[in-house]
């Protein structure tokens, strides 16, 4: 691991002093910006020193043929890869005639920092010129929540220490290419300049730049104008691929100059260039007459509204508490105003991936957002939910009925060149299912359920029947499928798939029941409904008697072990090839323990421990998604100490940059994983049939949790101390009912009740991690 | 199926009259010449109408970049191709002016005729020009056995009703593109124009062409030469990429030209260009110097030294006769002068796979040449053995001990692409390792076993150790492997494998103890092979015991079984992808049924029986290495109209060219596969530690069907009637014990002796194969 930045430690934001030129790709990514829909890296105004550019719309991409050493049927012909936008976020600032470069002159302040309440990104720069006059330069910059198609930079200029001449170039830039987007030299080489200028134009202040993508035919338009204070001159000019607006002043000591940049975007693959102009253009005009202060405020409107149920208090460790917030921030602005579209695994943060979505968000993401800011878990649903002509059109291909969602994609349709590890892996449709599941059961949304969770469950249901088949045992099997742990591919009853798809087929027959008139338009008849309820009661879960634990899958503890003595070099996929992965006993991430946490009333609380001590010492976490749910299971089983690690681990993925690739982008999945591991976690929060349940204790040296939940339109909040929880209902109606350690407890509106914490069960060591996975152990990844 | 090509029968040669345009690319492989070093595809020689063109000479390949959609550890980085060398089969003929087109004009009589003991391909032609001059044409082409690097051409032109101005325009031409050598545009692109000129020039009436791959580096000479009569002028002028001889005459009526042609070959990755030069050169002038006569006598000297032990006799059945016959002459011309280099899975008669050498070759034709040609069959191994530093190099690459050969090469390093039905197909090196072991049992050869086959037996045997782990039931597992049916992939404990494996292990046990200096000297000690017999004599082999049978994996019956009722079109693999077929009871080739042929002392008749009752309504056959282990099998249980059925499919594999791809070469191993279903299956040849034994019985409507095999330097000549078989032993030395149907005989040299057949074991019809998957039946299809 190479030294973390070091961000420095406050409740309420990430800052960051000085400029570390080699390694700007880690805090671009940390300080990224997103409404859902827009995406800013966190790159300086003036563009450079750089690590990877980045200007994001969600769903902008470019196709590209997929290549292939041996061809093989039903592999995808066309992918797709996010590409850049024109980049409305550079300015470029002279100070007389010399240009601000944080590498030239000294710099006296240099800081960046992250406003986790405010929506923003602050950079203060205090900048003596080679030349020896000093500026004093003051950003900020947001994509706003409320205003979905703009970002805006504010930009702000002080002559120091005498008189100065400023001049500032503002641009759009577009067909920046994007390093590493594609192993294939040629695919590479046909992103790099994916657009093609289909318009570029100047009307009074305004400069607008729209493109075409050349092979997915994707048209973007982007506009920008500035307000600028005191009133200059805006020279406007524009080209192709660059739109400028040039602002020059002469500063009196101690003057400044600010400059509100408003850029606005519009994209689609059908609207007309024109069409599309106006709205960019559009977007931009109605950002400036609300005014920067109004596009402020709306940021922390947005903000108030999801902390209030989102935040996570976390008293007595102030990195972790940072780390939770910042995770929770990161899950927040990647889904915000998706408004029907996918997230993708990086949110709008960087291009690792190539901006594809993958099942860890339903798995990961999905269940923060309906705990925590329900609208936008709907809205990624429905997304879902609009891709089901591609997904059935694909299961068509696959010779499979029902719907087969893509592993990983930006358009909904399948994006992977290695179908072992992408369609084997078919529990992406039960991961979606039991999101939407969930999301009815905690929103009560009927209306959600029958228009939309219906039929996702009912296709989806469709794909298991013709997948599986009944052995001569009598049971349900899924055979020749890969589970989530990705040094595994092709086994037979995966576990967790499995338990996953018992649940979806259960699911798909309660909801038909619910709505016997939408199931009946999708052809659901009662005899389908029963052979899904026969088929998930029957489904097969390899348990290895002789050892008396749970198999990740048939056979998978007669595999041969993994020799674990040569101490190979983590990840192991980097010096290991597949074909030895994946016959030999090694997890990469949670698997089976992801079935514990996801399919928790499935397996007794001997099961746990016996699975949690078996696979404990085989899981390396060569993935990002694998902590928090060992966190969940190691909290279970009181192990709070190993569940602290995992807690930190995966809180710090991205500030301490735990796997060396954030500057690809944040691992949004694992940002979630920490509200999963606290409140899951330490939280023991599980709802299922039989309603919500908590068993709260709190992590090592920390004097009080405190987290929420949305409830059917509600919000409950815990405040979890040493020996008790209180619990708080915000909003009217009835009653609620929880169980607390098992204990029924009946939690009333604006009523706090409080319960105590039972004694910890006495446990042994926690089981051993594989050598050299040790986690680092919180204290340590806390102490920074 | 099209139509096949309406080729004559005769029990000697193969002949077709008349020329379909559309249809050239299975007339010339059919038609395609070889020594094992230079292949010609037997294209016209005026070159067009073409289908492929094809001249090889065997290893020199192009090198390319493999694509990956996505990337992984240990994938092969750079790929091979076979690629056309100068091209000297181009003889083109204008009379009078008017270009000779077997399209235009009349043409009376147009034939080609392969002759099978000769070893040359004739061609004779009656063509009227459209002016109205009639020539007769005929050409002769061999590919010498005598003179490795020689191929030539006698090219004799008549004017049969009036005089004629003749003009021959013969010769070399490079960089002539292969279509569909790769799937991937930028590979193939890469590997149209392949080679660089080096130098051109023409000494006398020689003129030669030397050319460089471009990035593999290996520079090729093609040098040609004419003998004309009567003597005339020859114009001779190259270029870079061509060299053409003129050569012109005015024919009274019924006079003639003759040009003899003569082309030398050279190449080396090595040597300089000019000694390559010096070399085809040379090996023209010595061709010229032996003359045309004693070329031809040459051809007919080899193939008369080999059908004196390898001819199969099939009387009554004169189609089966002609196909078993160009069987066994493809398999004799791809191997006969190879000097250690693989031979492709086309042999030198076309492009087909990029030219690469497969398992098959070791698994089908090895043994074939073992047992007729047994000098090849050294050298082929010697290949292997070369190979072995590679093969050890990619062992550790893959984090395996010993040495893992390629799944597919040219030149010994890997190159494929797809992982799960390559790299995890380990049973190729058990495949090289029996091939070596029946070798060296078939010829006694100790220097060889010592020198050769001990080093592969051993570094296979640590492969298999370090892939394999003993398991809690004791037992000795190979798990997350491919057999041969490639609708599997990534099983545990294929039986085929396993078996061979345990034979692999054993045989370098027993090699060792052999040869002890020479274990000694690979670091093989008492420990080790001591480990080696511990794990074969362990080795798990997966039995049903709920349904009585071997499951070809493990597993293997109790998956999903295939929707034949579907009744999906065959192949199925160009309708489904790998991740139904994997998780499904279907079987692309035999797979346990070939374990039942290669290791057929692990089974008992019953659980022969039973296998073959459950696996023959499985096996599609979309493989052509199928038919022929489904023929000897079904012969052993005494299925004599199916093993009948199977042998007429492989041996009318190309001829009929029923997969409707003979036109990328033959079907090397299909072809060897008719040796087998003759020899093992009808005439039930196995050797074993216990010696050899036969089983002979006549197929259905055949009188007399007569083999024979080298026995340790002699020949065996078995003659099968109806009630009798005649074991003949040519050689001197001790009497041969031999057991027929189980009874051991002593055939004492030169002294035939007679052995009654006992009555056939009546049997019930034979299992049904997958519908629309029937064999035509042969009587159909030996019918024509």
């Amino acid at each position: 691991m190479t030294r973390p930045l070091p961000f420095d430690i406050a409740p309420w934001s990430v800052g960051l002093s000085g400029v570390d030129a080699e390694r700007m790709g880690h805090r671009e990514s940390v300080f990224a910006l997103s409404n859902g829909h827009i995406g800013w890296r966190g790159s300086l105004d003036e563009g450079e020193p750089l690590g990877t550019t980045g200007a994001f719309l969600n769903g902008v991409h470019e196709a590209h043929p997929m290549p292939y050493a041996e061809d093989g049927y039903g592999y995808p012909e066309e992918g797709q890869s996010v590409v850049n936008v024109a980049d409305g976020r550079i300015i470029r600032l002279l100070v007389d005639d010399e240009p601000f470069d944080v590498g030239s002159g000294e710099l006296a302040v240099h800081e960046q920092r992250l406003d986790l309440r405010g929506g923003v990104l602050h950079r203060d720069v205090t900048w003596t010129s080679p030349a020896g006059r000093t500026v004093r330069i003051a950003s900020t910059r947001l994509v706003s929540y409320a205003h979905r198609a703009v970002a805006a930079v504010r930009y702000t200029v002080t002559a120091v220490d005498g008189a100065a001449s400023v001049t500032l170039l503002s641009e759009l830039a577009a067909n920046e290419p994007i390093p590493g987007l594609h192993p294939d030299d040629r695919v590479q080489a046909a992103l790099d300049r994916p657009f093609v200028s289909v318009d570029h134009h100047a009307i009074g202040t305004t400069a607008t730049l729209v493109h075409r993508t050349r092979r997915s035919g994707i048209a973007v338009a982007v506009a920008m104008d500035h307000v600028v204070s005191p009133a200059v001159d805006q020279r406007v000019e524009t080209s192709p691929d660059l739109a400028r607006t040039t602002i020059a002043i002469r500063l009196g000591a101690g003057e400044h100059l600010e400059v509100v940049k408003l850029v606005g975007h519009a994209w689609s693959a059908d609207a007309a260039p024109d069409a599309l102009r106006d709205r960019a253009e559009g977007a931009v005009a109605d950002a400036a007459r609300a005014g920067w202060g109004d596009l402020v405020a709306g940021q922390r409107a947005a903000l108030d509204d999801y902390w209030q149920c989102a935040d996570v208090v976390v008293d007595g460790q102030p990195r972790l508490q940072q780390a939770v917030r910042f995770a929770l921030f990161h899950v927040f602005q990647a889904s915000a105003r998706i408004e029907s579209r996918s997230v993708p695994g990086k949110g709008l943060t960087g291009a690792g991936y190539q901006g594809h979505t993958f099942w860890d968000f339903e798995a990961f993401v999905l269940p923060v957002l309906t705990a925590t800011a329900p609208d936008a878990a709907a809205q990624a649903l429905r997304w879902r939910h609009a891709g089901l002509d591609a997904a059935r059109a694909r299961a068509r291909q696959l010779r499979l009925a029902g719907a087969a969602f893509p592993w990983r994609t930006i358009d909904g349709t399948e994006s992977s060149g290695y179908w072992p590890a992408s369609t084997a892996a078919f529990h992406v449709g039960a991961d979606i299912a039991a999101a939407a599941m969930h999301h009815v059961q905690a929103t009560g949304d009927a209306a959600f359920e029958r228009d939309i969770a219906l039929e996702l469950l009912v296709e989806t249901a469709r794909l298991w029947m013709s997948l599986g088949h009944r052995g001569a045992d009598g049971r349900f099997h899924i055979d020749g499928v890969t589970g989530p742990d990705e040094y595994s591919a092709l086994v037979d009853d995966n576990v967790y798939t499995n338990l996953l798809a018992a649940r979806n087929l259960a699911g798909a027959a309660d909801a038909a029941e619910r709505h016997p008139a939408a199931a009946g338009a999708l052809g659901v008849g009662e005899d389908e409904s029963s052979r899904w309820r026969s088929a998930a009661g029957d489904m097969a879960v390899p348990f290895d008697e002789s050892r008396g634990v749970h198999a990740q899958s048939a056979g998978f503890t007669d595999r041969k072990r993994w020799d674990f003595a040569a101490r190979d070099p983590y990840p192991l996929q980097d010096n290991h090839p597949y074909v030895e992965l994946y016959r030999t006993q090694v997890v990469k991430q949670a698997d089976l323990v992801l079935a514990l946490v996801f399919a928790h009333d499935a397996f007794t609380p001997e099961e746990k421990a016996a699975a949690f001590a078996y696979y404990e010492p085989l899981t390396v976490r060569d993935s990002s998604l694998s902590a928090a749910a060992q966190s969940v299971i190691a909290a279970e089983l009181g192990y709070l100490e190993r569940a602290a690690d995992y807690l930190a681990e995966t809180a710090l993925i991205d500030l301490d940059d735990l796997q060396g690739d954030t500057a690809l982008g944040v691992h949004l999945a694992a940002l979630a994983g920490v509200w999963m591991a606290v409140v899951a976690g330490f939280g023991g929060f599980r709802d299922g049939a039989d309603g919500i349940a908590f068993a709260p204790r709190l992590p090592p040296d920390v004097d009080l949790l405190a987290f929420g939940i949305r409830v059917q339109g509600r919000t409950l909040r815990l405040e979890v101390e040493a020996d008790r929880t209180v619990y708080r209902l915000t909003g009217g109606g009835v009653p609620l009912t929880v169980r607390h350690f098992g204990e029924p407890i009946v939690v009333e509106p604006e009523r706090p009740i409080e319960a105590a914490t039972p004694p910890l069960r006495e446990t042994g060591p926690a089981p051993s991690p594989p050598p050299g996975r040790e986690p680092r152990g919180f204290r340590d990844a806390l102490a920074g």
